[in-house]
């Protein structure tokens, strides 16, 4: 199989050729791909479509910060090739968001407060982080209605609203990524934890992810379409 | 609704009528309840299933140790009653119980180690716990293949063996029961987590299950319709 | 050993009551205990001081809330009686809070990052704990200096500074109190945590410290030198 | 500063000759270094020591299988030189050893169970780990008596002795090294964690140690004295 990388030499980039090289049956082509990968920026995506659709080629974006415009372009090139959105590729965090939509389905919002706890590095500049707000998405959808967020709790007074979600972020050392969605109930807890020991898996579950896109039509897919296939 | 109890002075006999007590809309009755819940004793069993058969009530057994004849006196009552056998109410267990199964169906078994970590008090006999068995028969199930038990891990020269599941157990203080799966992969863990705050947990879900039976025709249900139920 | 108690009929006090109840050796009296405890509120202090220093008494105070000037009511009494106050009278928070301490003073402030985390019920009104800023001077008084606190993280373009101490709060379902104590360092974390089970260990911690105080001459005390005395 | 390796091909050495790369102070030579490091086996060790003494430098033994012949050999090299043997160089390690020890000390056996959890990669061969053990020796020595201990618990029956230690093992995926000491108290918990992130942390340890023996005169010292000097 041979991917084709939108950015070849950025971070994320390099980290999906090193773990091509790790596979045996991957290469990293300049052109002409079954698949386009692209971890760019989002001024960038116009051009890495035009790419796709020109070599009617497969799309896997990563890239985060996109906005509706963004969002509509690519709906628009997935009415000729297949494309993927994914704010976060890994694998694990794929089936760990299904799981929170699936236990906030059945865990009544009258008995069961969620909260979303993450750490990351001291340098990381935002909070929550993308893929904290990402999780508590999908616990919105099993519940079937929009949640009241609660983030950067603090002061005196306070009152937790039933059926809001709650959101802490703890940053400091080298933290590569952890990501706890409690459901916290009666005497009980459901506690459904992502621990990221390193940033390659990032590129692991991109990889997938290529192999997945390759054998699909058109159409837009998310990751939650790898777990279902994997 | 009417709750009858086949041993109203044990201890989870005692524990549900605290329960119910609570409920507002559910009744301790001696005589031909609306649901007959017995968590007694293995020898015991024969008799509640008379018992619920002679009045046709649906029947709750949460009796722990039980065997195959035990299984299929159970199955056999099944053609005239609901019944419900559970080794575990806590509603949070069943959640997880879930959940394990369709984690252990998405990731493969040559990436992902399967184990299972559980904490309870000092004064508790056996080990592993009989929730962490039975979780681990739902990652089997997951897996669609039975797994190597790899238990009381303690030595030099070990080899852990591809798709086995390990078990260890913490003993000490008052733990009511936590119970942790891991799934390990190549640098990323997903952990899947129970915690009883207290043993009225139990009682808790007994209640909903009932509810549940209530509705239900002849058939053999487990805590997992339980929970699809809600 | 008998211990009079300012407030028998609050919570905290007929919770010490049970306690005492089950030690075996300790009579709750109404007049002239060997040691008063007071868990009211601040405006009675006063009131409780006077009783200790009219019947010779140490006096435990568990008191939250007090400002400067009951402060220097409590160090005027110690001269002439022995005076323990704790806004948190586990005796697992107390040594807690000494190896947090320890931690900060060996771990370089440069390389190791401390982040509190505390979990509670969801009807706590305050956030952080009053045990998570307890947990916080002690890290402070590690490491000699003090420490800019960064509370309710949320936002972008955030920058940790160094040296300052985070503190997230979680809140949920019945959660009796989790407090973890993070050092954040260069790929490894040292992380200090206590969980209480119930708030039963709150009226225990009170009756060790009582057995402490009814030894000790006029003096201003902590729950750690019950701990060294242990 | 000077740092000369004994095995500067080993996995350990080229970590710390990595690690030294980055410090910008310290220049690894063949010959005649300020500390020798011997991260070999314990055959080699003999050689070392030799090494060390003819050279006149303190040194660093991080070897682990040593056995009593080994440990008088050390000994008596300690008469002329600085010697500082340590199954685990990792910092963080060194002060949890440390804080294990405080918390035995203080809380009572009889009321508080000890439990050390530890998880590590699916290759590792032993069980428990030796930091696990050492942990343990750590707890024994704050208790001031020997604990009997409770390793792959397992079956039906059990009875957990008063003042044990239970030893739990988790293995899978790339689990650098996590140690959790639990004090299992009545309605409380204790539990002091170290997590590493990746294997580097042992080659900074060693090198924080190198730093510290560079200054000590003869003498048997352990990574508890280089925590102390911190």
């Amino acid at each position: 199989m041979k991917i084709a990388l939108f950015a070849p030499d950025g971070r994320m980039g390099r980290a999906i050729s090193d773990a091509a090289a790790q596979t045996g049956d991957i290469e990293i082509v300049e052109e002409g791909g079954d698949v386009l990968i692209d971890f760019s920026a989002p001024d960038a995506l116009r051009a890495s479509i035009d790419r796709a659709l020109s070599g009617n080629m497969p799309l896997l974006v990563g890239t985060t910060g996109l906005d509706e415009g963004h969002e509509s372009l690519l709906a628009s090139a997935a009415e000729d090739i297949a494309v993927l959105k994914a704010p976060n590729t890994s694998l694990g965090v794929a089936l760990l968001s299904d799981l929170v939509e699936r236990a906030a389905r059945v865990l009544s919002r009258e008995d069961w407060d969620i909260e979303i706890v993450e750490a990351h590095h001291k340098h990381k500049a935002d909070a929550p982080s993308g893929t904290a707000l990402h999780l508590g998405l999908a616990a919105e959808k099993g519940r079937v209605e929009d949640a009241h967020d609660e983030m950067g709790r603090c002061g005196t007074g306070l009152k937790r609203e039933t059926g809001s979600i709650g959101y802490a972020a703890v940053r400091g050392g080298t933290v590569a990524g952890d990501h706890d969605v409690l459901f916290l109930g009666p005497q009980e807890r459901l506690i459904l934890s992502h621990r990221a020991e390193s940033r390659a898996i990032f590129a692991r579950g991109a990889i997938a992810a290529a192999r997945f896109l390759k054998e699909q039509g058109p159409g837009l897919y998310s990751m939650a379409d790898v777990i279902d296939a994997e």
